[in-house]
């Protein structure tokens, strides 16, 4: 037996594991063509409305939706592990404050594996726990790196506080609003999970050696940080910002389209119709602009969006969940590098459910590679070679 | 267009992705069968005898062996590089002393990438640098961890010494004998590389969001931390130190044999003949072993050997790298926690090879999962709850 095919002849295989199944999930469910995203069978559109990123973050772990106690339980666990320990802000302030910020978050959530003393246990109850701390405590990781990104003091956790107006809190020192608060909620529950991507199987391939979650949220972090994966929100918000007008949006459009540019924001791989997401983000960021007195940005999208759709909607290619994102953000305040840790601070979420739903089967990844190298070679003098 | 396929029969499909292929390699050719492994081509017995843990970093990650003045660049520019920031020690002298080992080892090499100004650029010419660094730091980690939890002072790199030698003298303080720099040079040698494993694997998941070559090697390092991956070489000497004397072992196989226990260091998922590493490591063990004047172990060794290829052997079963590794760590004076990060620095070399061949041949990976949960769920109030 030989680990690698040998093939002289171009190789056919599915790149990227297009279309390879590699586990099974009862987490998410996407149906792209008609716009639909369940989580734990459950539509998107009626956790965004009804719920909150407590109780979500319970069904996606858990499987099913918490009594009145298991989610009194449960809120009182991640209030009790917001803390980060000083010697993680001292690792913190070591980073130089023009690094890429996914740079401070992975060590960081790295970091604190050293320090966990169950780190190693991988039984279901352990790893329960464990994705209660990491959960709790990333909001404080990502708030903690943008204020001493910034030059400014660090806030701690507010406990009496909800995770999503405990992190607008440490982001700025001030109690969000109940708008803010609620359109922080639902950004993050709207981040909490999405199927099988680049991020999550990373975390799975990680836990598969029965390595530990914290060694599997590690990788998940530095997959989500490539540009092809996390950041898209952060370049929407600047193309809208770089148009500057809405009477700038149609010249903008067309050009771009006429010279293949990519539309930062639009279409997906998976949603050939309005990502659901997007729709819910879109209603928030209109009322958002409202509330600030600044229609400017949320003017400019919304006719890229009527353009776009008017031009490649027959294309299936529509808004996203990163097309409306970065303009909240924007109103709340929060700096661009922080975007992608915040992504990672609610995906962290769908991350841990995915590590412990993968060791329920699990089995390790060793793939294989087809070898297109010489198979006889041999070691010459030094002198030898040219 | 739906993500994942949806099926209420039993599944099927390449769990592990066993006999999936992910990518085109040119790095290494292992013909387990037959007990051939090669290095761009190179039989490894050739390399082992022949060059040194330098040159064959250099043959990984290019493709060939160098010129003599190649060479001498490459090797100056591993020296140069050697030194890591007093902030990093600062930050391992934080971990409690008893943490798992491969905690500090991710935890750091995740940090340096915070302070290269290079980390985002992805140009071969860039991560051809990065990766210098990345092998050129990496034992200098490996020895301040070990030091540190040891509650020894630092011992800093000796640009004078042998990426081997250096090695072996941070950890201990004293320059090595001879043999003892080519045993450690030869084990070096022998773990930069093995074809598509787990950690190598998640390396190119993480790279293929074009994320960065530190956040690969993190990636590898977590996935490596498992005890299905690196560990192996830690249970044989255990195993070994437990038999006690060589009298045991006849009685231990056998009870291990009929219980249906696993015989630490034996078999391999590829190797269905001897692990040419392992041959080439029992002749350093024996030696070793020798000048040590301490035979009990490899005494141990070679009887649990001679009765594993007389049980099963006919199987397929043979020892493989992880069974002589660990006895030859015990006569250098290594500590059974620093096998798996020497493990990873020395396969920080494939992984960094591999991340560049992967950034070449470019897709994201976005395999599938098979979705098995329910479609029809609903919000339900908390107080209907059950």
């Amino acid at each position: 037996m030989s680990t690698e095919a040998t093939e002289k002849k171009p190789i056919d295989f599915a790149r990227g594991l297009e279309g390879v199944h590699v586990a099974t999930t009862a987490i998410s469910w996407i149906d792209g063509q008609n716009g639909v995203l369940l989580y734990r069978g459950i539509p998107i559109e009626e956790i965004a409305k009804h719920s909150n990123f407590e109780e979500t973050s319970y069904l996606i772990l858990y499987g099913k939706l918490p009594t009145k106690q298991q989610l009194e339980e449960f809120d009182a666990a991640l209030k009790k592990n917001r803390e980060i320990p000083d010697d993680l802000l001292d690792v913190i302030r070591k980073f130089p404050k023009d690094t890429h910020s996914m740079h401070v978050i992975r060590t960081a959530i790295s970091f604190l594996g050293g320090f966990d003393p169950d780190a190693e246990d991988n039984t279901p109850e352990a790893n329960y726990e464990k994705s209660i701390k990491i959960i709790a405590k990333f909001p404080t990781v990502v708030a903690a790196a943008s204020i001493i990104r910034r030059g400014l003091e660090v806030i701690p956790p507010d406990s009496s506080l909800s995770m999503a107006a405990n992190f607008l809190y440490m982001m700025s020192g001030e109690k969000p609003t109940a708008e803010e608060e609620k359109i922080m909620d639902t950004i993050m529950i709207l981040h909490i999970e999405h199927g099988m991507n680049a991020s999550t199987f990373s975390s799975i391939v990680t836990i598969s050696t029965l390595a530990d979650i914290y060694s599997a949220i590690t990788s998940a972090i530095g997959t989500l940080k490539g540009p092809l994966h996390g950041g898209a929100n952060e370049r929407a918000l600047r193309m809208i910002k770089e148009i500057g007008t809405r009477d700038n949006v149609r010249q903008y459009v067309e050009n771009a389209l006429a010279n293949k540019q990519k539309i930062m924001g639009f279409g997906h791989r998976v949603y050939k119709a309005y990502d659901p997401r997007a729709k819910i983000l879109r209603g928030y960021a209109e009322s958002l602009s409202k509330s600030r007195g600044d229609m400017s940005g949320i003017e400019i999208a919304e006719e890229i969006e009527k353009i776009m759709i008017e031009k490649v909607g027959g294309k299936g290619i529509f808004p996203n969940v990163d097309f409306y994102s970065g303009l909240v953000y924007s109103h709340l305040n929060i700096p661009m590098e922080d975007f992608t840790p915040i992504f990672a601070m609610a995906r962290s979420v769908g991350w841990c459910a995915h590590v412990m739903e993968y060791l329920e089967q699990n089995r390790i990844f060793r793939p294989r590679a087809v070898y297109v190298g010489s198979k006889d070679a041999h070691y010459v003098p030094i002198d030898e070679r040219k």
